[in-house]
């Protein structure tokens, strides 16, 4: 049978950048320090092709996702991220022709959260991993990796609550006396996403939970699956005493990094993007920004 | 050539409820009284096949949605649902072994409106049609059609409200003073989808401006594209003062009805429908109903 | 507190057909004979209103949820349409004012499976469940279900196929030697995806694994994760000697079931519908019909 | 009125790259040398934020939309890109405080077009627009802007149909036959997307049919809405006598780029990125690459 892939390419000897799968979906298991979680994960895993190579053997990486993640099943995986990593480093093993691999992964995860500890329920929040390996020109491989989550949560308008309290003064002249100077004002409020990403060596390890508590502190307010009445009032409170921007989310969530992160090298990418899909409109706001760790760490400006 | 569309069927010698082509995509043209809209609309059009037919001829399909659709671009049409008749009705010409031919369409609206006048903009929304022609046993072809639209706005909670007030009434005494009675709380408010469909005979036509309105006036609020300082104080203020459960928004659009469309059968079937994309929770609230505009227009119980 | 729910509603005094909630994310584990399958379910659950209340307690739906997923994680239960028939009879005890109760369910499911014994890989599939609970006028609750499944496979077309053998026999004479008579000739194949849904009783069980192995046996050959180059050759050979229009997939998949599901009883519900995204357009094509299980038991006409 | 959004932050004195609206639909019409076509479009506009201050003014990104955009509906425009560049633009102008704008544009477009002259119908493309406009510290605006467009087409593997021949050599020795030698065999094929970007300095514009006549150039075949028959034949045919891999659609893509692209400079960037959605696979394959034109001009090695 003829190996119709290693033939030289007719048109175009292009060296690709990539070449591989995408919407590829797998069980994965992980062993948490007290449970196990099962994540349905999508893949995407890709190679690099050389000018000289019609095609990509595209079979290998399929078999290289059922070893590395159909086995879990039995033989649980650390995290998402070392799978990636596994998946990248054995991906340059069996496309010898390929100098640089890639794997991006996201999955739905679950945990076990309330308001209080008696209306604890499953929320979900998404898990985001990548893993990108080069063969190096003497030979060896170096990897790097992304580790990071999305939480849904809340935010409240700090400019429509004082643009409501204006109004409100004028038809409640009332308001003006100094006991109410603290009373949270009506403005509009949303569902938003957050998006925490670190871009790391590949040996570090970073407990996932602890960047959707980093990315759930910058929103308004979380959300949760059981809320009894006055458990809503306590959210909307909260909410509205803790009023954003998305432009605060990213901001207060970069400026408690180096806080909560403290044993993560000046080095590390830090990214993170949030969009709240504004209940006044019919679009979404959205804010981004990407720094390193030490940029982070450095004195801020007057 | 064989006409293996035309053929007896292997096994399963079944008629079939619906064979057709979905997803196809489509612009056509409305002549409005003031102005013409291009509509991209997806239709999904089939008809039923006989138990004694291998296939459908689905190019003929394609070839009506060409005829009817591709020609609006310079003859335009009154309207999405009166194209959809025409193609369920010529459905049923061209597959003389059918007796029902199904349309379905969903296409982007844009309308101009704004807080003022001075702040129009275009604003979105969806417009939803169907027709259904069935062969009668005496050869005639009755119609029936479908026509509405989904329309996106604001909901406040009516029942956060009152928790929200009651918690801050304990923490601001002052707030008992009568002239706070009115005093709108916070509460949380969302993004909220909502749909009216009616149900009717072939001939009868319904602005569908008019069914954007209905829903809109049983919203908390709409919402706007463009809305300065003042105009989204305005906005949250008149969400807080009209607060919403979805029960209230499917209530009080159903009963607007008799009132808004007065010239409509008590035959006519009205499909009301909402979604809150709740901002307190990850999940979303729904809640929806059908009845006749007979059943809508007698006096109900106390 | 005020009870906001509890009061009578403002205008529109309807009973609503359904409230509740949609778009519920949950982890459900499931105990099958050899193993422990997660799910990550995606839920609605609602119930009727009646006129004279203003709001349904939908916290007491996430609650339910809670009580009958979340504890899957330790007790698993024995099926998704189970846990669906658990909450259904939950809705009706929780909201005493409610008479029906409606419970809808999709979930992604992995099996191990492939083209040879060690060439097995996950495949995902979708599972389909719902349960309706009515609350009788003698107290009662009555409960049905509907178990199900989507597979997506690979649909070669028959009628492409026949015009492609015509057009050859011109070019190359040579094919219209008898030993060419079986030869399969190209056409054109692509995704389909396919559904299978029972309308039961609620105490019957349905192994899923069962109506996904009658759905891909309706199409023109199932798809594998892992695939050498040799398989791939297999399974291309295998589709276009069993090529099928979507009419076929559906009748095929129907005539399969007396003999499949010899255990159902004639009453049972039987709901088939198949979409392929056409390789050749870029609109799929449809077909879908609904039975009982009496029906097609029924010696089908000439 | 406070104006919050001029206030400085309270914590994460960090300038931020990006502030903005997302999913704000639109429709704009453009107008080409032999008729308007009407898109409805989905933008992205934002601009970065400096460290002093709270919050990006982004109702003016919406009144900058009304003004560029729903004025087209009287006034069209030259094409999408040409748009974007004038909001890019215009954001700088009304953020006095910023120093970068980005400005992302999708729109559903149609061609009418067909397998013959009387077969024409209106096929569905996607085209891409961005725009980028950065405030030099001298205070001029300088504008970098990318055009392209998706096609979904139909690729036949090539791989696959080796395969199939030597299988089928086996059974049908007298495929040996040298009249066979050109016969095409089975294979899988499918539906497959393909992008083409340009970046472009400012003023270039590309007619944007040009760019779809090369993307579907690099595919087995186009595909098209009405086909009867004998046209699926030919399509089918065609599609087989040039197969394509993933690869093969990106470098047959980039290496007609030269000869269609003549008049574009050798600093153009040139993105091609391609989907093909298996029909023996549940998941998709992709390729991408992106060069300059000039690197594409150079003759390739040996």
């Amino acid at each position: 049978m003829r190996d119709v892939h290693a033939e030289a390419p007719a048109h175009g000897r292009l060296r690709l950048r990539s070449v591989g799968l995408s919407g590829i979906r797998k069980p994965l298991v992980v062993q948490r320090p007290d449970r196990q979680n099962t994540l349905a994960v999508t893949f995407r895993v890709a190679v690099d092709l050389p000018s000289d190579r019609k095609g990509s053997d595209l079979s290998r990486n399929a078999e290289i996702l059922a070893e590395v993640v159909d086995t879990t099943v039995t033989r649980p995986v650390d995290s998402l991220e070392s799978a990636c990593s596994s998946i990248a480093r054995e991906l340059l093993v069996r496309h010898a022709y390929a100098t640089e691999a890639y794997v991006e992964a996201s999955a739905e995860y679950f945990l076990r959260k309330g308001i209080s500890e008696e209306k604890r329920s499953y929320e979900d929040y998404t898990l985001l991993a990548e893993a990108r390996a080069v063969r190096e020109p003497d030979g060896h491989v170096t990897l790097r990796r992304s580790v990071g989550a999305e939480a849904v949560g809340m935010t409240a308008c700090p400019c429509a609550m004082e643009t409501c309290r204006a109004k409100l003064l004028q038809e409640y002249p009332g308001l003006a006396d100094p006991q109410f100077e603290t009373l949270p004002m009506i403005s509009h409020n949303q569902r938003n996403r957050t998006r925490l990403v670190f871009e790391l060596e590949d040996a570090v390890e970073i407990e996932v939970d602890r960047v959707i508590a980093a990315i759930e502190a910058s929103q308004s307010s979380p959300t949760y699956a059981i809320l009894k009445r006055g458990d809503e009032g306590q959210v909307v409170l909260d909410a509205h005493r803790h009023p954003k921007f998305v432009e605060d989310v990213v901001r207060d969530l970069l400026a408690s990094i180096p806080d909560r992160f403290p044993e993560l090298a000046d080095a590390t990418g830090v990214r993170a993007s949030t969009v709240s899909e504004e209940s006044i409109h019919k679009y979404n706001v959205d804010a981004a920004h990407r720094l390193t760790l030490g940029e982070l760490r450095r004195p801020l400006g007057p």
